[in-house]
């Protein structure tokens, strides 16, 4: 009989604590599955209590996920080595600014037969100007398979056990269908396929486009426009795969995380939020933050800024005319007021036969 | 000197007038066309005046597009086989019921060279059990090359010259830049793509995937279960025409005709509309029908019909299980309460590795 496989959740906010009531389910009730689930929990003291010993005790995270149970055999760990020793599957789900701290705590602390599975949004910059998946960071520190989830799943809404779908891209077929098993449920549905980074790089641009989608919408156009912004980015979200990620296969946009997830972020999404009081007020991205988002930070603006920068470098702006005039827009280059403008002559707009 | 090519109109309604304002511009403006266009126009008395004698005279179509000028150089027909029997192009746009009879009136009484433009959205049932495409029909009953034009465009807001996008499915490359020209504008940008089926197909299917997200908000589902609707249903979308249109292409789902307009049928539509409050109220579709779209008729229901009849009698029910649930729904057969179930366990929910 092969070993029950350990699980590892590394992160425990709003996402973290969503996920840990569906592998802590999954878990306690799949033979393949060692029971215990470990989650490593960044200590805070919250009314005078731990947040770990408050988890413990009360099974809830009252910080990032009030009013949520999550399951008994999910444990507690304020020390990230000791609650990823023993793991074969290590969820990666912080974010993404304290992964690389993190990566180095753990080196050559984890088992070397682990495989990760991150759910973080979002790029990173790489040396020499490109952009570095977080997959590839983690595996590159660890020196372990990566895989990722990504999807329309808002944390809130998933942990109120809305009927929803995600998308999981695997390296291998042994684990696409263990991590499956791991994270499904009745209302948690997986499609699992093998072009993972494509995955991961629909879950970073979409933020891109959903700045376009707010400021249509603070502009005060109607359906028609708002449809043609979300269609246009999304076509410079695949020209980017295309370019940057060789094998990256146009099937993979119509997952989840692809065209569903695209279209929750342009409709109910902090940057599609914020972009529209942007236009509205002429107030600047930072003060909106504040403002609205109580000092989270939007990914969107950093995100674009990040993929101009290789745009740049590479003298191809002018191919991804969205993505440039949504950074041009954030970063103060250009009203929001000539946004159509960038976009009204699109290189999507030709005769394309399939026999030309 | 190629002779100028004369442009006819068959239809004046919402989006006959708002497409008459396009065509006549860019007909007065562009030398290859003949810059007088002619327009069917179904006679109705309005005001005592009749309605041809009003678009010619005060340039306005006042029961269908109140508040936009047509231009001058679009000239108004009450006679079918007069508007149209010189015409080098003919763009079909009424509701579909009608273009059956119009055919036959048209038979044999236009230039054998002409071509089509379908703007009708709908299938017909075929004999035999199966579905026919609009520009099938038209083109049996005349025997020209029939193309299609359809994308995320109320009528409306393109006759304000909001910006948006349109997909023309043409059968010959000459056609493809001749009706581009034709219908674009700085505000209406085309794209032209010769998988002319599948362009169609997605302006009919789209609508019963709107019922389905109309339950989910009359149900009272947030973000992430409505993109997976919207999601499941453009799988069931491609996996419709990859089935019944051999050539279908998974490219043409992203564009206008594909993913845009089932977004914006999704959010702003009637078919949505009326689905919510067939939930929320418990009365019947065609009551509401009445209630809320003052006696127009849905279209999404039909369709989902109309597909269910051809899937039925495939014994392929099953591998629709959205247009199926839609269908039973729409029908009384099927609480609207078990929609979820009812594709929860939906084909799609797999293990999809490129190499399997
Ligand atoms: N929230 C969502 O709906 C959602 C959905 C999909 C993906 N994601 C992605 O998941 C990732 C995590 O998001 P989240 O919503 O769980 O984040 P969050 O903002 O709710 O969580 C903050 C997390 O960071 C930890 N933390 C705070 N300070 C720290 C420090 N100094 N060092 C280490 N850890 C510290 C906290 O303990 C907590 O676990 C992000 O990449 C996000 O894009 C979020
Ligand atoms: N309105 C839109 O936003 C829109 C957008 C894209 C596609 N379409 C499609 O375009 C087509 C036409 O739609 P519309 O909005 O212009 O329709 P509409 O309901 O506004 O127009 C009704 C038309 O039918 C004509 N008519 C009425 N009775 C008739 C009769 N007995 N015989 C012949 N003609 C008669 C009227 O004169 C008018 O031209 C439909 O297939 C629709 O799905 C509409």
């Amino acid at each position: 009989m092969a070993e029950k496989k350990k699980v590892c959740i590394v992160g425990s906010g709003n996402w973290g604590s969503a996920i840990a009531k569906i592998v802590g389910y999954n878990a306690a009730r799949l033979d393949i599955f060692d029971s215990r689930v470990t989650m490593y929990v960044y200590e805070e003291i919250i009314n005078g209590r731990k947040l770990t010993e408050i988890i413990n005790e009360d099974h809830e995270n009252i910080k990032y996920l009030p009013g949520h149970k999550i399951p008994s055999n999910v444990v507690a760990i304020p020390d990230l080595v000791e609650s990823s020793k023993d793991a074969d599957i290590l969820i990666f789900v912080v974010p993404h600014q304290f992964i690389k701290n993190q990566c180095e705590a753990l080196c050559g602390k984890i088992k070397p037969t682990a495989v990760g599975l991150s759910l973080i949004k979002g790029f990173d910059r790489a040396e020499g100007g490109g952009i570095d998946l977080i997959s590839h960071i983690i595996q590159r520190y660890l020196n372990i398979e990566v895989n990722v989830l990504m999807g329309a799943n808002l944390a809130g809404e998933v942990a109120d056990e809305k009927f929803c779908e995600t998308t999981i891209g695997c390296r291998s077929k042994e684990w696409g269908s263990i991590l499956k098993n791991l994270i499904e449920t009745d209302n948690f549905k997986v499609v699992v396929i093998d072009d993972v980074d494509t995955v991961e790089v629909c879950g970073a641009l979409k933020n891109i486009v959903a700045c376009g989608a707010g400021f249509a919408d603070g502009l005060g156009y109607g359906d028609n426009t708002k449809s043609a912004i979300i269609r246009l980015g999304l076509m410079e979200m695949i020209k980017f795969a295309q370019t940057f990620y060789k094998s990256s296969q146009l099937g993979t946009f119509y997952e989840s995380c692809g065209v569903a997830d695209l279209i929750t972020t342009c409709y109910g999404g902090r940057n599609r939020k914020v972009s529209e009081a942007f236009v509205k007020t002429g107030k600047c991205i930072e003060d909106l933050e504040k403002e609205i988002l109580n000092g989270q930070k939007l990914q969107g603006p950093i995100t674009a800024e990040e993929v101009n920068h290789m745009l740049k470098i590479k003298n191809m702006e002018n191919e991804f005319p969205l993505f440039t005039a949504v950074y041009k827009i954030c970063h103060g280059d250009l009203k929001p007021q000539l946004f159509i403008d960038e976009i009204r002559n699109h290189p999507e707009h030709i005769v394309k036969f399939s026999n030309l």
